[in-house]
């Protein structure tokens, strides 16, 4: 549904000087008049959808919406400078919602503090609903610029930060925005665009690449895949233990991690420097035709489907 | 609840020089390093507290969305230049979904076109709860630099524009929100304060006058009374319909009005010079006190309760 109204959007939405890279990326580009690019996201996580406030503790939540933001960042490569934050609180007594809407701040500050992001503002209601929390996150592009999904060209490399399935485990609540990642790389090497995986590694690889009128090609023997993917496996009792942590790999949502597309010569500079702390792999290539395959060990390629994580 | 956890924000947001405000205002200032001020505001409209969707059409909530937030950039008198929009819609078929947010979208680009505002991300969610709009506006002060809450002065005069109360009947979905207003006078004149009216004449005053550090005498025989809160205290049959006309006015939600604080002579400046389309009423004054007062016809002063629309 998401993807049929950004189309609609496209048709509706005027060409403005001011916001250059059109409803494309992860955050979007301002150009302000007589000022900087200054770049922003907006990103509403639910109860029910992103998290659950019947499992998670609300320092845990606040601390995730946050995070997903810093990681939209992360994939324009923006360095992250001042946040807004609106809670929707479900209606209750006022002493509860105070209790949640703390809970959720003690979360929330602390990473805020960890990426240097100042808490500007925010509003907070209530209604009779699950819990909402959007984050409205400002940066800035480092002296690279920012770093968007159009910029693939066929024979890059796909390189991908850290590992990847079963982050419904705890990974998506406590996992650490590849921001500073994504800055050190864009900083040091040539990368030509990226994502950041939220709904999967085959949709968004597609998504990266369609992005760049171009497909992508994953290397399914190389995926590197989480010890949560093979405990989410073993508690299906799946057949194939590696098959099905290998489907969470590909397909879950929420993994966060960076998804870039590198010129192969660049790729592996970076693979033998290994600039980062986290693992860096390897991952799939893209290709001149647009679609989505996958390819195993022994080179056969096959058509894939973009299965992900969907909002709706 | 809003207010206390904003005292608790405060003493554990740190002081950040981006954030030269600190949360004090409609909206907030950031000033981004090597870069220009940048005023953000994030609030996000309900179904059941802000709208009704059983009630209104989509295009009219969509619209009030954008408006409301409008109005948080006028009371700082700041040019609107971007918004980000976050729908988080109820959880039904695809093809009613995509219905919805194209109705919430149509009522919503006009107004931005109107205010010269570039429409340049967002994010569209599905969960299992009523209708939540998150808007989140950049702007630009003007020449005259951002307007705040906070420079009340003893003795200002309290202005207002166009008429107050009733703005359920409809003006809540359809104000014009006052940016042009706020610009224009900001431009002309020297203003000290100012907020927009979104909880109530009486609620709203006493905030304006206590971010300063002073207090508010509302003049019950000068509030500028929309017809709306007549028709509203004639379908409740009210006794004496002139005095609970009077009530909504002063406590009803949603006016998104302006209150300004500015120097008696200014103020009998601006009343003479009439600049805006909209009336301008004086409406009362800042007194060094902390507290609210009403005033009537014969001098006679009383304290205040500060009654108003409050969220939760």
């Amino acid at each position: 549904m998401e993807l049929e109204l950004i189309r609609w959007l496209r048709e509706r939405v005027p060409i403005d000087s001011r916001a250059p890279l059109g409803l494309s990326d992860d955050a979007a580009v301002v150009s302000l008049p007589g000022g900087s690019n200054v770049i922003v996201t907006i990103d509403t996580l639910t109860d029910g959808v992103d998290f659950n406030v019947e499992k998670h503790e609300p320092h845990r939540i606040g601390r995730q919406a946050l995070a997903a933001n810093l990681s939209d960042m992360a994939a324009m490569s923006a360095k992250p400078q001042a946040a807004v934050i609106s809670l929707v609180l479900p209606r209750s007594s006022g002493e509860e919602s105070l209790i949640l809407a703390k809970g959720l701040y003690e979360g929330l500050l602390p990473l805020a503090d960890e990426f240097d992001v100042a808490i500007v503002g925010g509003d907070t209601n209530t209604f009779d609903g699950p819990l909402a929390i959007s984050v409205t996150i400002l940066g800035q592009p480092t002296g690279s610029g920012p770093l968007t999904r159009s910029g693939c060209k066929p024979g890059d490399w796909l390189l991908v930060t850290g590992a990847l399935g079963g982050s419904i485990l705890g990974h998506m609540l406590d996992f650490t925005p590849r921001v500073r990642e994504a800055i050190r790389l864009h900083d040091r090497y040539e990368l030509h665009a990226a994502i950041d995986i939220s709904d999967g590694l085959a949709l968004d690889a597609s998504r990266l690449a369609a992005a760049s009128g171009c497909g992508a090609v994953i290397y399914t023997d190389r995926v590197p895949i989480s010890p949560d993917a093979f405990t989410l496996a073993e508690q299906e009792n799946a057949p194939d233990l590696g098959a099905a942590a290998l489907q969470h790999a590909l397909s879950d949502g929420q993994d966060f991690e960076l998804l870039l597309a590198v010129g192969p010569e660049v790729a592996q500079q970076i693979l033998r420097d290994k600039p980062l702390e986290c693992a860096v792999t390897h991952v799939g290539e893209v290709a001149s035709a647009i679609g989505l395959w996958q390819q195993d060990a022994s080179g056969t390629r096959e058509p894939m489907e973009p299965r992900g994580w969907l909002h709706q």
